[in-house]
């Protein structure tokens, strides 16, 4: 065994594929453009010190190796073969792996699942084939593990702390060389293909646990059944230590989803990724660029307490842009304190600015020294936690700073060296070649020359130091126990419903179930005769509201199901029968088990909370307003299953129409009703699988409490 | 007279400024890294043809030329004069100028209005003693015409067909920069500075009329009173033939502003800007980047006729990427044709998607040449006016390509050479140095690393694309022939008031005001006794609405103001002294005019229609739908008067609301009512400037019709 295998994974199918001992590159090849060539010469040049064998039955040697003409050819044990042969070959080399007893098989060959049904079928196939051999890809660009010298693709990516995790192969070589170009490597680049044996997760969990990875980038496209689930949950560990930042794409609507909920008409993907990323605090980015700036200044910026910073800025459009840019990405501007303001003052010009945004204006002409000072003397002031520098042009059209850029430069490090608090610069006309950037840069204040990007890198500074100080003082997160602890009387209802094959439950059980989980459902009877309806109204006292109960008609309202406000007996057996007379009309075959009759709620906010099972996340809690606010402006917020009680807060506020509940003629509502009721439905969730969506439609709030007035629960197949 | 001189500008200001026949620069200087010896060699060194006289006390020769004393030592007569000297000794200059007889002075100095009180009394000294001499600045970087090699300013830029008109010294710096990296020059840089006396718009006039110029990069921080408007009717002239592009900076709160109406308090800056901005057709970006890119793409490729594109990429991610950015920029994907995509499915490998974005999906392996082929059937399809090719990357790690790479670059312009539809290439892994890059560029198709930027350009050429067939298509502007034309009613509502001191007008003077502009205004009667009030009830015929008459009382219904819905004689009695009672109550010295009585109005859809006038830009009407869309949402859309109908419809269709409108679940409400009653008030508030806010709140819209059931409005003292 080689020195370095010690980990604990050792003997897990991502260590052998990141560390093998021996390794065969079935489809090696000696023409320089092919991919058998360039992971084979990868391979070689990256320095790997373990055994490598590349198979052609063509060649008897390749780029100076004894090339053998089949796997099973070769004497001795082999932990990885790198495939890259046509795919309807592959099968067969998958077979002569699992008979030579390789552990590990990186299919880079493309023409699987990603092509359509032939390819899907392929790729059954060599899951099939494959026994014990796991398999990695296919469709990959291949892996890259820097830490350990093992480099099994084309790429030629500079060593360093990030770890990329990629679903696309143009992303990955995007990604490499925009970090290239800034000088930056990786420990690890890992590119899991079509994922048909070995996931996402699997990677994840092995990158975390080297030492040298100090960052991880993602680019996410999507996740199989359950699997966002297993992610958020590992995310969640990770980014205790270390930052995530991922790019997600395919901002899509849920149109493909089968619906039957106003939940799960609104849970498009993005929002759900959005919601969940939050949770476990994975700072999401647009683009390739942005990932690589941000991914670099979470690693060598310390991060912040807070979204409150200053900005020290040369000139009057810079400091608008800037402060644009600040308000975009979520920034606050510092109050600075009186003492910083007369110091400012002292060092300033009469004219310049002093509360924050500190503004120069020409204060640097006179003397360019001016710029440490001024850093020195607003990061000092307690009520910021980071500055940024706007406007602050070295090199370019600054040819009056003369010989005095590069002291500054120093004087700047120095400062920062001084706080635990981030310092970025923004210099418009940047030029590389400049040396006092380079010293700027290399000091720890990193240079960019577009204000937003710098804004949009002291907001993830601010983002994640937020988020680790939040889960610090946090309680512990809520174990998913179990998702099948179902409470005896709840299993016994959902069992008659599909014992009955049906998938609404009706409403009387729907209410039974939120009763026993504590949820704040009005009383109600049901009657099935007039003379039933009107006993009953007269025990609840008036007004009462009617409403038909039958598991076939969905939308009562528009079937006449419905009668409010009743006053008397006369009117409560009138509207009996008219919500009977209205149920046949619907439908000849509608069976009708009764009318509910419930005591007319009071007048207050609506609101509408719901569930829905993403398949990839599990169950998915929506909040938001009801009526138009829902259904025209699809004013909403997703959290992920489980909910701690700042998540449901966060839900609360994060809608558009928070101010209606906080109340913007009359009093407040009761928030703290409507995230007990979050809280319930997380858990209701969570331990009854087989209800697969559920919306309490409308949930109406008043200033003290809440009440359920009307839900739909839908229970599922499996 | 030099013999360049012919435009009919010749005589004005800044055609003084910018063609001068003889110039003298006051504050030259021999020390390298002064002002006044950038400016001096600017003007030497860019060829300039005309007299060249510096001006320093101290100096007898400067850069090989004699140096002045004073201007007034100077015999020949002099056109302009460049200013930049210490803040304090400005007046005397400008006072030599006056004597001397200069026409322009361009004053470079700083230490004016910019710094604050001290330097804006300076400022106006400046001006009183100006005279004649027209003042350009002070505090501005100077004047750059390349059109006719005059440069006075301590810029470099490269020659070419952008003019750059930019408030910012700092931002003009950055544009350059950015511009000339990527080897774009200019015409005209023009920093009009504080603009004590010469203006924006005095210069986009001039540049307009310089046929090298191709198109208008505008940085704009705001406008002076009034300037709005005037720069609104010149930039809608210039886009006809040329593009603007403008960074609009300074996202702000309408907090400063004295709100007295909805509409005052939710018209900001920002929201007036955009609106302006697209009635003018001005293609608004974001920061310098896109400013420079778009503006090179708008000069150099043909606009799009809709904004409809085709997308033709490598790979899955980058295509997810690309439509991410389209629908993020409002572009929409083509369909395309049967042919189109048979023909693709000819060429590209079988499991290729040839539907709109039509992916290679590993094709151009096995043979690059499909790139061009592929591009080309798209742009034949008709649903196709524009194409962007994404991550297809030349240079970077398409080593594969080999030797193809330049004859397919060729390929690509000559494919683009048989469409006026715009080509754009994604090409993430850029590098400069590529040849086949260069070729495409210089070919007519630009390149760009980000996939955002990329659409970010072709959004832009949709943008203005459908704007100028808009105003081809579309009826000519009303002309605001005079905004004094107040009808002879009106104007008498209006005197009475004012000399009554009355700044709200009374609701039935403001109902008189909109029945004369044959706005839908209910039929109503003043009651001023209980029996009156029941007398005119019987009339009117029930129910009816009861409403307080008072100039006092603003909230008439928390001042317990109104009765809704009043069924009979004895219910409007009862009312009336219920009213007038709570108006007493209100307010102990309330003066109350009478009760309002009219029918109640038919249930709808409530909206809000408004007016205020913006200091700069004049007269903006405002509409978004009533309650809390406008309260808590803010949900509203601006035009600048006056609006032409297609502007209206916009408003209309433009707020998030919209789909409340065109029915949710009823019928769609009659926008034609609306998008009259909007042109009404357009004519209104440009033939009333002494009406300075109003709100219709609410218009209530029906099927068939519209209602304006509450007014408020507001008069200046002007």
């Amino acid at each position: 065994m080689l020195p370095h295998l010690v980990s604990e994974h050792r003997g897990s199918s991502v260590e052998y594929a990141c560390r093998p001992e021996a390794v065969v590159v079935i489809g090696a090849s000696a023409t320089e453009s092919k991919w058998g060539h360039l992971v084979l010469k990868g391979i070689i040049q990256g320095g790997y010190r373990g055994k490598i064998y590349p198979v052609n039955p063509k060649a008897t040697e390749i780029l100076g190796l004894r090339a053998y003409a089949n796997v099973l050819d070769i004497e001795e044990p082999i932990d990885l073969a790198v495939i890259g042969i046509k795919a309807t070959l592959v099968p067969q080399a998958i077979e002569d792996c699992k008979n030579k007893g390789v552990k590990v098989a990186i299919i880079i060959s493309g023409g699987f699942a990603e092509v359509g049904e032939e390819g899907r079928k392929l790729q059954e196939e060599v899951i099939k084939m494959a026994g014990d051999v796991r398999i990695i890809g296919p469709n990959t660009l291949g892996i890259v593990n820097l830490s350990h010298n093992f480099n099994a693709s084309f790429l030629r990516p500079l060593r360093g702390s990030f770890a990329l995790l990629c679903q696309g192969g143009n992303v990955i070589a995007e990604v490499e060389y925009i970090a290239r170009r800034k000088g930056l490597g990786f420990t690890q680049i890992i590119d899991p293909g079509n994922q048909a044996d070995v996931g996402i997760c699997d990677f994840l969990e092995y990158i975390n646990d080297d030492p040298e990875t100090k960052a991880i980038l993602m680019y996410i496209e999507g996740f199989g059944k359950n699997e966002g689930r297993r992610f958020l949950r590992i995310a969640k560990e990770i980014t205790k230590t270390k930052p995530i930042i991922a790019i997600k794409v395919g901002v899509t609507e849920a149109g493909a989803k089968a619906i039957r909920s106003h939940t799960g008409s609104l849970a498009g993907d993005d929002a759900i990724y959005d919601a969940a990323f939050r949770q476990a605090g994975i700072i999401r980015v647009r683009n390739s660029y942005e990932l690589v700036d941000t991914a670099d200044a979470l690693l060598r910026l310390p991060v912040m307490k807070s979204n409150k910073f200053g900005i020290l800025v040369d000139g009057g459009s810079h400091s608008t842009m800037a402060c644009d840019a600040a308000s975009k990405y979520g920034l606050e501007l510092s109050d600075l304190s009186d003492k910083t303001q007369r110091m400012l003052r002292k060092i300033l010009l009469p004219h310049s600015p002093v509360s924050n945004p500190v503004d120069f204006a020409g204060a640097m002409d006179a003397d360019v020294r001016v710029l440490t000072k001024a850093s020195d003397l607003i990061l000092q002031d307690e009520n910021v936690d980071g500055l940024l520098l706007a406007g602050i042009n070295f090199g370019g059209y600054s040819q009056w700073w003369g010989a005095m850029e590069k002291e500054i430069a120093y004087g700047l490090t120095e400062v920062q060296g001084r706080y635990t608090k981030p310092m970025i610069l923004h210099n418009s006309v940047l030029s590389q070649e400049t040396p006092a950037l380079q010293i700027i840069n290399d000091g720890g204040i990193p240079v960019y020359s577009d204000v937003e990007r710098a804004a949009r890198c002291m907001a993830a500074l601010a983002d994640y130091g937020m988020y680790i100080e939040s889960v610090k003082k946090g309680v512990e997160l809520p174990v998913p126990v179990s998702e099948k602890l179902t409470a005896n009387n709840v299993a016994q209802i959902i069992r008659r419903a599909r014992a009955g094959r049906r998938h609404n439950l009706l409403e009387t059980e729907a209410r039974q179930i939120l009763k026993e989980y504590g949820l704040p459902v009005p009383e109600f009877r049901v009657a099935t005769t007039k003379e039933d309806a009107g006993r009953v109204a007269e025990k609840i006292g008036y007004p009462v509201a009617a409403k038909v109960l039958s598991a076939k008609i969905i939308h009562k309202t528009e079937a006449g199901g419905v009668k409010l406000n009743l006053k008397d007996k006369d009117e409560v057996e009138k509207a009996f029968d008219e919500i009977i007379e209205n149920a046949r009309r619907y439908s000849r075959d509608t069976q009708v088990e009764g009318v509910i009759i419930s005591p007319m709620e009071r007048v207050g906010t609506e609101v509408i909370i719901g569930m829905i099972r993403d398949a990839q996340f599990g169950p998915v809690i929506m909040f938001g307003l009801g009526g138009i606010f829902v259904e025209v402006l699809k004013d909403v917020s997703f959290r992920v299953v489980p909910l701690e009680e700042h998540d449901a807060w966060e839900m609360v506020r994060e809608i558009q129409g928070y101010p209606v509940l906080k109340g913007v003629r009359g009093k407040a509502k009761d928030i703290n009703a409507i995230v007990n009721i979050i809280l319930k439905i997380s858990k209701l969730s969570m331990e009854n699988e087989k209800i697969t969506e559920l919306d309490l439609n409308p949930v109406v709030v008043f200033e003290e409490g809440a009440s359920v007035v009307d839900t739909r629960m839908i229970i599922g197949n499996q």
